[in-house]
């Protein structure tokens, strides 16, 4: 039995600096966002360690998802007419696109690749265990909760709803896009919002864009582009994730070992202990509290772990270089024994990152929802890619970027070690 | 002996969201920026706990100080034709801008009012004492070091570079109005920085306004009046900022009255033992460490510092309330009863807030250097009060605004306490 | 007998500076803006000559009458609630807006000051004559056209919709000060409109700010006083007004001495004959045939007419002084010996401009509607003045501006005249 | 012998909409800005018709020149270590930039293409004659006028001061993205100057970009991409240029005929006579003239010429449709024959408009100074269409857009001719 919680008697607006206005008119969202879960992200950044390379870029998973349910919202507004809409299927949407991101956990993508850790696992459990979230859900009536996490994952039946959340146009990266751009201080992202929701139409199962907005579309397109390249694959951000990764590792290696720490990292212990990790648990582990370790880390005895926190919270990254291929394995391999050599172990000073093709959320036109399909004015629906050449060229662009990375601060201040000094000089100092 | 590092062979640039982009060419600048004690100021906000308020406002000191150093160095641009400004004075303006908020402490304003701390005191001791900062400043000569203090304390015997830094019209203020505005999301701050840059010009020892730059010294000053009474005097944020105090007080009460932590707070010790700090313990002493303290606190078993710390950690803010003047004793001895009642001291509960006139560096017309100096076509110099009207209103308008804040999530639902309930739903929900 | 066009199919959209987008979904409106009427107002420009002094000032009336009906448009779907609003009074109150400036001139401001035309009386003429806005307006029923006349010139008995379109906070002001700040350039104009439409409450006869809206109507009002002082009364703009009023003048009184003009100026013919003037003529008169008759009577033999038609078709303004009160009088009388010793008639070619108080519209707050009300939240209305010291300042500030105009190229390269020669030089360039 | 005028006491500065501030620092410049040549440019919308379709497009070649001049100041600025650049060349580049279109006439695109009048022939006669420009010019000493002359011709043998000027990457192109944007209103082509320049390198005969510049010069790219389609090839604005064509024709073809017009069109006599034009007759046919005809025609008896003038100056523009090409031909004679039919002349009224490959200055990278050509890190030089995949996909893509225009108003409003009017509902009326 779905029970809307109603309206609220006056609307509640937050200043964001993206839409400049978000507006709250439902009593469901008012109290999902005023749970503790959805509080605490606002201590998970939206961009991870970006913050490290745009100084700008410290906004959180908060306001982003804020973002993707003002979005979602004025979606509904110009798609009223859709013939089937109601109230239900509003408030499931809108509960959805805020609750999007719930699961995530710090620096989501280094720590997910370092432990075994998903966040869609997580955004589930918040929503269906025992929470604050999921008692204002089942307010809502039996199964809202439930469908709220189907739309999230996907296997909700209606296509359309999933497909507003989740797709190549869907309002999460619409938001993401923008916000970014804002807090990063670049111009890329910037695409025209009012524009792109007008060209959008409701068609069945999936969202569609109309024949005449397929240069808005390309834009759009364009910009992801540009912010993948200038701005979320940005080198410097690239060696502040792998130096993350390597602090992670070495300390989980410590632990291993039956390391003793100055103050047990009890957060970390379901973690390092490969055990399941109880909701509780998953939610005091905030970007604080890894931070927190960091800085205690830096005074550890062992010199690895305490070298590696202190580089990142100091902001001392790893430099990088692109080795032309014929050289790359000799290079790599002279460059393992000199630190060998002299003491750094390049498990964790030396570090490869080999993107040999984009991410996979830049565009690919697979999958029966993958595309982004143009209504033609004939009625037909073609994927952009038939008949865009920009977008068929961004899809068919693959570029390759291996970076290697050292501690240049380390190498080019040798001491000692004269073959290896010569060596590295003439090598790593050539631009 | 002075000698300047000289030039950085390329500019380094950074991408920042208020000036588009910030220059540095310095070898000085450069090294400075990648001290430890400065990157510090990456986990201190800029506008403390504005964040509750304004989510977007997750900008930190860091760059606010890259940012005044860029306006600093725009403005040396502009006053070029300064008679003796030389290379030195240059270094010390810019390496002054850059470090005149590397003592902050977390949450300042409140930090500084419950505990005996002056981040004045500890910028000091980071650029005279034993810090990579200080390291980089000697190695310009002797005494340099001393001089960039001593700008920021103003006691430098060059009046007009102090003025630069410290004034009405300086360089901090400049960064911050158009920052905040920027990050929090709103446009009251924005003010022309170009056109304002333009209208300045060096007089011995001060900055003065040409004269045909009233107007926009004007806008300048009411874009301060907007940003004060909009953002930085917020109701919402004054209650954070009083709930961040009433914590730090209930947990220092807590350690004299020899209570146990389940983590001993270690890096409050000396602050709760009111012993001398040193500067080590000083820097490690940042946001994400007293926020990781906040979060621990949540599970203490005194319930007060637990509620407290929860309130602040998931924003469950007290609300507030403008009693009129006439039965604002009663109602608050009313209140105090109520709360004595159910059990809820009032030293941490019921607070007052109140603002009796504005803040002392919205506007003050008084002291050598405190006006703003018109320099009118005649060679005179006025006091912009004196000529504006409208900056006249501004120094003579004294707005008063009392507030108290309460619980009101408890007290609007008592379960029992019939008598204490009606009277408050009829005395806090008329509105 | 009301009966509305209805609704277009699919709204019709335009890409505007200031409002991004402006939407119609009004058979009315769209046919409205379709009449020769409407579209001869992209022959006049909204700033008259300013785009001499912001040469960005090159918008219409076109346009900013679009906008008003846009700001008219988001203002009914934020006032919904109001309970007797309906079909008709929203149709009524577009059209007013979209209408309200359809009588101007070319030029009006100097227009209607040299001749004896205003502006009102033919937006009235236009909307009730022979005109193809009459028409679509007829068709909407009779005495429609009737009542959306009585919106513009206030004698409607619906004193909310007059008060929309005409009153402190009217949407006129709002559109020209934010598309008059974008196209100059400059950023004092550009208030928060999104917040403004907010803050404001119908209530009853007339348009109320909540309480809690205060600063943003302070912002608003500042945003005025910075564009009148930076903008609209320019000194560069008031001296290419007073070159357009000589113009004028000259031609007319050689009119009337039966100069013989190599091209008969018939646009002008019944304002120089001080007869009727027909609807048909009147329309007729724009910008761009002004323009072309001062580009025709640079070759007049009139050496008068010649050069001031010179002066303002290739920017040869006056320049300006302000010459202390104590020696004004003495100045101008030698002033205007000068130039009869040298052959310039003082008539045209010293000219005097006396601000001795702000404009009319600045701000005024008397007179039933003229003041801006607050909706306190004890319920009593209060006007701004007496709450807000800063507006009461403005009101207060009184602020004369007596310039005197002169044609510096001509004094300053006198060939002969020994004596005027070296008091001009010291006296008029002593800057 | 050059003789630089030197630098003005005090800068002039223009407030501009697209670079806050546009600065004049040469006497050299503010005179050039003064002439009366320069100052006509006034007269001359940037984007001839297309504030038609986009009212903000109001702006005229006269900011568009100041701006082109404050890129390049910019520019020189960023180039300054280039070791040959002396204060001549400087000045030499400077008022080329601030030249390059000073030729141009009214709605030169449509323009030149009825009459035989090339815009680049009048700029060098305008530097190079009787005119206040040339006046200015040659106080700088001999040969100067012809130097500037031969930059904006591209036959200067400095390669590099012309490539500034006249390339792929120019200052031209620069400002004129930059401002249609802005005054369309439309983000498209608001791209990034600041580190446009800061990518471009002074590489001996050309501008080149650094490597780590692509992704900014193929964002370059792709923002004017989108403003070709969006923009600058709208059918709105191809139709009223296609209608300003058939005015232009019918006005001379009735003059051929010996036709009588009410009024004389003595500034297009030289054109329709096909004599040679002066220098003072080209100068005075500016829009604000052929808008005055255009106004006149309206009036005249011949039916054509003032339906046609009515319809520009009234905005009844004719409608368009992109036929199938399978049944194209068929349908375009039917239309001619109905056309016929009904009194109306094919000629004028039905017309068509093959864009069938992209303008010449999309993109195209040929010819020596053609290209873009990135300096790779390893030194070398490549066309970036050989780096990037993105451009070469823009080079190889070949948009044909085949449109019909014919007054839709008429064919749809016939009143008899039953046959024609149903084929005419069904064919036109299918969308």
């Amino acid at each position: 039995m779905y029970s809307s919680r109603g309206q609220l008697s006056g609307s509640k607006v937050f200043k964001d600096p993206v839409h400049r206005y978000i507006y709250v008119y439902d009593h469901l969202i008012w109290e999902l966002i005023n749970t503790k879960e959805f509080q605490r992200l606002r201590r998970i950044k939206q961009l991870g360690t970006s913050f490290l390379t745009f100084h700008g870029a410290e906004h959180t998973r908060f306001h982003h998802s804020l973002g993707v349910y003002e979005i979602a919202r004025q979606l509904i507004d110009q798609f009223q007419q859709y013939p089937e809409w109601d109230d239900r299927d509003r408030e499931l949407l809108l509960a959805a696109a805020l609750l999007h991101d719930v699961g995530h956990g710090p620096f989501s993508h280094a720590f997910e690749h370092v432990f075994s850790v998903r966040h869609e696992v997580w955004t589930e459990r918040i929503i269906l265990g025992d929470t604050e979230v999921n008692k204002v859900l089942s307010e809502m009536g039996v199964g809202f909760a439930e469908e709220v996490a189907s739309i999230i994952n996907k296997t909700h039946p209606n296509r359309l709803i999933v497909n507003i959340l989740s797709s190549q146009l869907d309002v999460d990266r619409m938001d993401y896009l923008l916000r970014d751009a804002h807090f990063a201080g670049v111009s890329y992202g910037k695409f025209d919002l009012e524009r792109m929701l007008r060209v959008l139409r409701p068609d069945e199962d999936q969202v569609v864009v109309k024949q005449s907005g397929m240069h808005t579309i390309e834009d759009y397109i364009m910009r992801r582009y540009q912010m993948y390249w200038q701005v979320y694959l940005h080198p410097a951000t690239r060696s502040s994730d792998l130096l993350l990764k390597a602090i992670l590792e070495r300390a989980q290696e410590l632990y291993e070992s039956g390391y003793a720490f100055n103050l047990t990292p009890k957060h970390f212990l379901p973690i390092f202990e490969q055990k399941v990790m109880t909701l509780e648990q998953y939610l005091k582990l905030d970007e604080t509290v890894v931070y927190f370790y960091f800085q205690e880390w830096m005074d550890e005895e062992d010199s690895i772990l305490a070298d590696l926190s202190s580089r990142f919270v100091n902001r001392r990254l790893l430099k990088y270089k692109n080795f032309p291929e014929a050289n790359r394995d000799r290079h790599m391999e002279r460059l393992r024994q000199t630190m060998e050599t002299i003491g750094l172990p390049s498990k964790y000073y030396l570090l490869e990152d080999q993107l040999s093709q984009l991410p996979y959320d830049l565009y690919k036109g697979q999958g029966k929802y993958e595309g982004i399909y143009l209504q033609m004015n004939d009625g037909e629906r073609k994927e952009i890619s038939e008949v865009s050449m920009l977008v068929q060229s961004i899809l068919n662009s693959r570029q390759s970027d291996e970076k290697i990375y050292y501690p240049e601060d380390v190498l080019l201040n040798l001491k000692d070690y004269a073959n290896e000094k010569s060596w590295i000089l003439s090598t790593l100092k050539d631009e």
